[in-house]
């Protein structure tokens, strides 16, 4: 690759290189034709500081040594991928801010004064700030949305979930969004018209309600489906996760989006051009 | 057709002519390229004794005058189809097994004595006695039960179910039969391990359990998925109902099978020879 | 009803009375809380002119007569329902803008004059004028835009429709405006990426190429799914259709949003409020 | 666990320990409750030879080393999983058969002596030689020559198959065998009713064939659905690869179940019961 070639290559510094998510998103910077891995970091007295970032994340040496200080190596990144504990977002978003490094942050659990901080920064360069970088549980989101508003009450809305055996409460958070989506757009509070499981004598259904049902088995990692059963026809929404490495590859293609866009706060709809 | 093609033509009679299964057995037993309709039979004191029977099942003139005494007719017919009820398909088992007449019974709902004469008439004649007449959910009855054993306790066995907005109890019957064949296949009792719908802490799902989850909305003639899931793979087993003609057809189809048996009592799976 | 109420509902005559989509039209209008059978309309000459609406379309006596001109019963009517012949529709949409009465218009193949008439039409009416009525359709084909350009190039899409046995071409018409979406949204040609079938060594799949699968059988009225796979998840979009009826409905419905329009014309996507 | 137990578990042997499939071998038997490791073989020369097994397969330690010759550990083994080449595999079954050792072998391509090798040791020991090991593909195939069966030519069949992007042919082998599990149920031969994709003008339906139909994307590990639709009613039988796990799972499950039977050949529709 020629020197004018390189530049084009946009260099990811990643936050918690050495936990699972962390080492996901090493993985996705390099398989991205866009973006290199430029910096590594962990926690102070982290045993894995000074280990290589691509022997740690098992795809081969990468010769980026992980560091325990963001300063140390702020001028080599062009944007930060932050998936870690509210606190140490918080200083990352100051020193980013500082240095002029676009940010895709998916920590959650922010508190008020963290989400202040997050608004101050969103004033001094751009950011991603999302609780799931999946293109395609966004994307489903947006397209029920859409679905809800031009049946109206002309369907009965009913969502199918289904993840694997070891999960411990149902329904599962994206199916809530989901049905969240449908209520929103139809002008519903989701209590009121929730319906989970049915057996015995139920009477007819009622109109305006959303049935949740989740499926338990196996290792599945995590299927939704949303239909709107009209009287004459229906459109089925289904969302297949078949690999978690997904949501380090949302987070990566944000991280190529974010570099080219004017200071401020994006959504991952914003990345995916949902929201033109 | 020659005159030896036509001999081989099956004839039937169909008992209820007038009614809403009458009148689809009427239309399958002219769309049945090995039958046709040779006698029509209605309760005394209905207005529709002698109006055609095609012009009521609205396929056009068959000249065929619906009558309301079987005995009138019994000599022109190979096989009565009689899906009424237990009193009058008691007599016709009596009228049927005097004249060796074979029948396909649809009748639910026999009390003791009614029994007894089923088992009686299945001594001087060839019967099929089923619960259902659909191809598909016999068969599916008798896929499930290999599926059960194949996998043991290897799958978590979940069911869905999906029937129009207006159905006022859940699950359906056809759900319940599919349940109780995995169940009886695994040497379960069903009430001890079938679970509707989850919602809450549920905590990690118990091995053994069916879960049972009953879709509702539009006008959907009845879907039914069963699924397998194994860890690493998984199988499921779908029959959707498109249209109730399905069932008036399986019975002719049960009709052309059974002129050919040796007297004895049969069920749909014998017909499909699935109990060979 | 009061006469304070009856006065909302919507007059809607029906073209084409006595056709097969006619007389859908005449249910839908009646079925629809909205809109009440004001006018049937036949062509000159038939032998159905006289008749009554409702008996003809086997829904009961509406005491509406068919008429063969439309001048006669314009000034019944709120809105017209055309789904007849361009030559037909041509002078319907002149003896509308004279008469100020809004249009809902589902004939397909005008010719350049035609389209000159209906585009003078649209300065004078409100007009709905679409090739496919359906909700769910229309509505597929916008989510399939959005979710086209989500994925962009991350994800292979393939077209899987499924048709009854006596259907004598493929890919459906639906099917190639699906694909068709697609394509635009990521700045292809059709033509150049569409692949019909696979079979022998093909070699791997190559980017951005649309794959289209036509499944055959029994009497599938039309099933439509679309797989957009990226690596790590999966989106599906699917279209099935239950009963015909259901694009009469979706007119009926146009007919009554039509009547709240400006002077303009607009298709199902804006009826749909999928333009907003 | 007591000793008395632990005599209860099967001791197992895998041939080619250092191989992708045997690595998966190793962990199904350690995965599996009823089965241990306690001997791995790789070929003379290899550079695992003398390395912990465990290690080699990346689940920990255990105190198993690679050896290089079957002789060495025959005594320790109570069954001895072989998917290696042919040659290898026609020593091995010759110390099995010496030795008493039952056999669970996935080994492909043997030729006429091999074969007759097989015979012979089939007279000794208890052997189970299958193609594929998955319970779900096994069983889908018992499944589907019941359903072609049951439906005959009522049913038109189509199947439709996913695999990753990768994939340089099409149709699957698994879909072949399915196709051909349809074709020998209704006394078909595949070649003349094989339909592969559907374009432009193509007639009605011919009865009696077999569409297939290849959908190819992202990284599906391999999913099969056949439909049989009739005229009123569907029944689809669905299986999904979610990992490669899966077949390795099945070869140690043959194990199980092959240290309890006769001397004799058995193939895995045997070991899942699906022929009694």
């Amino acid at each position: 690759m020629s020197q004018q070639e390189n530049k084009k290559v946009i260099k990811v510094g990643v936050i918690g290189a050495g936990g699972r998510m962390g080492r996901m998103l090493i993985e996705a910077t390099q398989d991205n034709p866009k973006t290199t891995l430029s910096a590594a970091i962990e926690r102070q007295g982290s045993s894995l500081v000074g280990a290589d970032a691509g022997e740690v994340a098992a795809i081969g040496r990468l010769e980026i040594q992980i560091v325990d200080d963001l300063k140390a190596v702020i001028s080599d990144i062009d944007v930060l991928i932050d998936f870690s504990l509210p606190a140490a977002t918080e200083q990352n978003m100051q020193v980013c801010a500082e240095h002029n490094v676009a940010m895709v942050i998916g920590t959650t659990g922010f508190n008020e004064q963290q989400e202040q901080v997050l608004a101050t920064a969103s004033e001094q360069i751009a950011i991603v700030y999302a609780g799931n970088y999946s293109t395609g549980v966004n994307l489903s989101l947006k397209l029920l949305g859409l679905a809800a508003k031009a049946f109206g009450k002309d369907a009965d809305v009913e969502i199918i979930e289904a993840h694997h055996k070891h999960k411990i409460d149902a329904p599962s958070g994206t199916a809530y969004m989901m049905a969240e989506a449908v209520a929103e757009a139809r002008g519903q509070n989701l209590k009121d018209v929730a319906v989970y499981g049915r057996e015995g004598q139920t009477g007819e259904r009622e109109a305006g309600t959303i049935g949740i049902h989740a499926i338990r088995g196996g290792e599945i990692i995590g299927d939704h489906t949303v239909m709107f059963i009209a009287d004459g026809e229906v459109v089925e929404i289904t969302h297949r996760a078949r690999a978690r490495m997904t949501f380090a590859a949302g987070a990566v293609r944000a991280a190529t989006w974010i570099v080219q866009q004017p200071i401020g706060q994006y959504n991952m709809q914003d990345v995916l051009g949902l929201n033109d």
